[in-house]
C-alpha cells in the first residue's frame, strides 16, 4: 500500500516509522492525510510484524495543523445538515460512528488509540492544531529541543478536537490543560516539557534514533499480547469508576497471559534464558465489557 | 445589583473582578456570602459583557473559611431532619438540587463550575477551609508569595466539601491530595506551588494585575462560544469514560463553531486581520447528553 | 491472631505497623501472604483501636514480587476452567467476587483500598511486581533512598495486576504510567520520586520513623469518621463523572459530621481546647450509592 501524504517503513525489529510527508507544506493536515492516517493505523499498523510505531514529520515541521488553504470545508463537516444541537447529539448517540458530523481529527486519534501497541511521537518541529492534538493519542511524546507545540484553536474561533479534551487533562492535569487551551499560545519544547506534555527533549539530530531505541526497548523479547492488554488496561482503567473494574479486567488479562505467553515468560525467567513468545497482538482476548 | 459581602466590577475588556468583601473578618464565609456568590455566578457573570472573572479578597486575606462565630448551624444544614444516611442518599438521588442537605460551599462551586468562561483565583492572603476549596472550581490559581492555603477540615472533625474531592485529585494527583487532606496543614504558597495547586506565585503588589493581564489574554479577540465550549469539553471529558465520548462532544462543538465563529476565525486568519466574533456565551449549543 | 508471613503491631497512638516477614526470601509474595494480607486489612486493621497503618518489609527488601519458585499455579488462577474470555467476563460481571479467576494481588489491593484509614507504604528496599503494585493502593509512598521499584510484568509475558491500572495513572499521570509499564525497568528511588510515584525518599535509618511520625500527625486529635469519609470522598470522586456526584456525597458526609464529631471539633476550636472525638471508623454512614 502506498500513500500520498505518508511514508510507512517497518524495520527488522518490528519498529515502524510513520512519516507525515508533505514537507513543502510543513506536513499540513488535509482530508487525504486524515483518511490515510486512519487507514494506516487500522490496517498496516495492525500487522503482527509491527510491534511499535514512531510518528514523525518529513523536513523541518512535524505538522503545521489543518491546511486551511486546501480544504473546501476545512473541518470536514457537512454544513448542509444544519440540524439542531439536540438532533445532532441524538444522531451521534445512536450512530456514534456516523460520518456526517464526525471530526476528522478524532477519527485519526481514535484509530491511533485503538492500536494495542506502543505509539511514540517524535516531534521534530512545529506541531500546531491537529498537529499537536494527534500526538495526545500517542503514548509518549519526545521532541526536538527546537520544536514548537500549539493548541491554537482559540485563535481561530474553534475548539480543541481529536478527543484532546479526554487525553490532555490525563497527561498534564486540569489546570495546565485549561491554561494552554485558553491561552492558545505556541509553546517552546522547554515549556511543554516543564508542563508535563513531553516525556523528554533532545538535540534535533538525536530525536529519531532515541525514539527508535525507546520503541525497541519496549518490544524486544516482550509478549505482544501482554503489551497490548497492558495498554488497554491503563487507558481504560484510568477512566473507570472503581478499582473493582480494574480488578475484573486485569484478572481476565492475567488469566489469559497465565495460560499463554506468561507461562513461557516465567519458564524462561526461571531457566535464565530469553523467552520465546508465540502470542499475537491481532488475537487479543476481549477483557472489557461491550 | 449590590451585594452585602461582595464587590463586583467589570472593566472595558470584559474582565470582571469579584472581591470577597468582609475585610474586618478576613472575608470569612457566611450563609449570606454563599448566597451572594451563587447569585453572582448564576446571573451577573453570565452577562455577555463579562468575558472572564478574577476572584480576590479585600484587605489582607482571601477568605479565612467559614465564619464559625456567626452561623447558627455552621454548616447551613437542617439538623431537625436527622434521617438515616440511606434516606438522605435516596432523597438526594431523586432531588439532587434539594435544599435540605446541600452543602453551601458546593452550591457555590457548582455555580462557578457551570460558568462557561475563564475564572481565575488571585489568592492575595490566607485561604482556609471553604476559602481554599472554592478556588478549586476556578480554572487557574495565582497567589501572592505570602498567601497561605489550608484544607484544614480534618482539624475540625469535618470533611473537605464544596466538591473539592472531585477537583483536587484532578489538579494535583491522588497522592498529594490525600496528604494535604490528611495533614490538614496550612501550606505556604511555595508548598502549594510545588504540589501543583497553584499556577504561579507573585509579589503581593503584582498579583492582581498579573491575573487581570492573564484573563485579558484569554478573551481578547477570542470567540466566547469557542472558549465556553472548550471549558465544558475539558472538564467533562477529563471525567468521561472513553475517548469516544470526547469525540462525540468535540465533533458537535466543532460543527457549531464551523458554521459560526470558526468561519470568521479562519477567514480572518487567511486575510491576516483581527477576527470579529459574533457568538455569545449565553447561547451555547448543548454538546453533552442530559 | 498470628500470621505466618506477616508481623502486626499496634502502638499506643493507634499506628499499626504491618511487616512483610519472609526476610530469607526477600519477602516474596505467596498465596499464603495474599490470604494473610487480605485478612489483616479486612479484620485487624478495622479494629477501632487502629487509626493508621504503615506497611514495610523485614530485612533488606520490601517485597521481591511473586515467589515464582514456590507457587504451583503462580498466578493463583484455576487453569482447568479454560472458558472463553466472553464466558469469563460474563461470570465476573455477575459474580465479581467469585474466587475462580480473581487475581490474588487484586484481592489484596481491594482490601487495602476499602480500609477507611490512612495507609502508608515505607518501602525499605526492592519492591518488584506485586511488591510494587500493592503500594499503589496505599495512600502515600515513602521510600529509602536505596529502594528499587519495578513494574516488571512485561518481562514475564504478563500484565500489571492488583488494580494497578486504576491507581497508577491517577498518581503519576498517563504518560509516565505507560512508559514504566512498557519499559518494565527497575527504577531507582530517585527516578520514582521524580516521576511522582513516591511522596519522599529518606535515609534508610530514618524511613520507618518518618512514616510513623507522618501517620501519627494524620490521626492525633482527629475524628476517625471525618478521616474515613474524606478518604472515601477523594478516591471515589477522583473517578466520578461530574462534580454534582461529589456534591451529593460530600453533603451527606458533612451532614453526618455536623451532627457528630464536627460539632465537637468546632466547639473545641472556638474554646481553644483539644477536641475529644467519639466517632468510630467502624460505623461510617454510607455516603455513596450501591
Amino acid at each position: 500500500m502506498s500513500y500520498e501524504t505518508l511514508l510507512w517503513d517497518v524495520d527488522d525489529d518490528g519498529v515502524a516509522t510513520l512519516t507525515l510527508n508533505r514537507p513543502d507544506f510543513l506536513n499540513a493536515f488535509t482530508v487525504t492525510m486524515a483518511r490515510e492516517l486512519e487507514h494506516v493505523f487500522l490496517t498496516d499498523a495492525r500487522d503482527d510484524d509491527v510491534r511499535a510505531v514512531v510518528v514523525t514529520g518529513a523536513g523541518r515541521a512535524f505538522c503545521a495543523g489543518m491546511d486551511l488553504a486546501v480544504e473546501g470545508n476545512v473541518f470536514g463537516l457537512d454544513e448542509s445538515l444544519a440540524p439542531t444541537p439536540e438532533e445532532l447529539r441524538a444522531h451521534l448517540d445512536e450512530q456514534p460512528y456516523s460520518d456526517h458530523v464526525r471530526d476528522t481529527g478524532g477519527r485519526v486519534t481514535l484509530a491511533i488509540h485503538a492500536l494495542p501497541k506502543p505509539v511514540i511521537a517524535a516531534i521534530n518541529g512545529p506541531a500546531v492544531g491537529i498537529g499537536a492534538t494527534m500526538t495526545l493519542a500517542m503514548d509518549l511524546r519526545l521532541a526536538s529541543a527546537s520544536a514548537r507545540i500549539g493548541f491554537v484553536f482559540g485563535r481561530l474561533g474553534i475548539v480543541p478536537e481529536a478527543c484532546s479534551s479526554w487525553f490532555l487533562p490525563r497527561v498534564v492535569g486540569l489546570q495546565q490543560a485549561l491554561e494552554w487551551i485558553y491561552s492558545a499560545d505556541v509553546l517552546t519544547a522547554e515549556e511543554a516539557l516543564r508542563g508535563g506534555l513531553l516525556r523528554s527533549t533532545h538535540a534535533p539530530e538525536d530525536l529519531l534514533s532515541t525514539a527508535h531505541r525507546l520503541a525497541r526497548s519496549f518490544v524486544t523479547n516482550r509478549s505482544p499480547v501482554a503489551l497490548g492488554l497492558a495498554k488497554q488496561l491503563l487507558y481504560r482503567n484510568s477512566a473507570s469508576s472503581h478499582p473493582l473494574e480494574a480488578h475484573l479486567s486485569d484478572s481476565l488479562a492475567m488469566f489469559y497471559c497465565s495460560i499463554g505467553d506468561g507461562k513461557e515468560g516465567v519458564a524462561a525467567f526461571l531457566e535464565k534464558r530469553t523467552p520465546s513468545f508465540k502470542g499475537r497482538a491481532s488475537a487479543l482476548p476481549r477483557i472489557f465489557p461491550e
